[in-house]
């Protein structure tokens, strides 16, 4: 089974890669984007075929490792 | 209009950094962990009302700037 994990920095966060896309993409003559924040995404091929039990592990991992809870948000997707 | 793209490795491009983490997830007591990769999440506010238009600009910031087409996947979507 598969598992698509999306972590975002939560609002007010300052974004500093973010805005480096921005101002690049400015420099590029792209005028229209107003705000740009990169997040991450880390998808993952699980052994087990039980819907519940992976949601709830790939949850424990992201607490555990994946995201940092103080300043990102996650969101886990079975595939 | 804000825009989501979601930037990925292309199968047979070694992703070291997904291995670290299904590495650490292994010495976290995750055994189930198949395969891990990590690609990128970027969110755009951008100032167009205009669909087809701001699909098309973010599909030219993304073979312009934002992927590397020669190892990277990319898809964009409008929210």
């Amino acid at each position: 089974m598969k598992a698509r994990v999306t972590i975002t920095l939560k609002n007010g966060v300052l974004d500093p890669q973010g805005k480096a896309i921005q101002h690049a993409l400015g420099s590029l003559g792209f005028s229209g984007v107003e705000d740009v924040r990169q997040g991450k995404l880390i998808e993952l091929e699980l052994a087990t075929t039980d819907r519940v039990a992976a949601q709830a592990e790939v949850e424990a991992m992201c607490e555990k490792l994946l995201a940092n809870t103080v300043i990102e948000n996650y969101s886990v997707e079975l595939v």
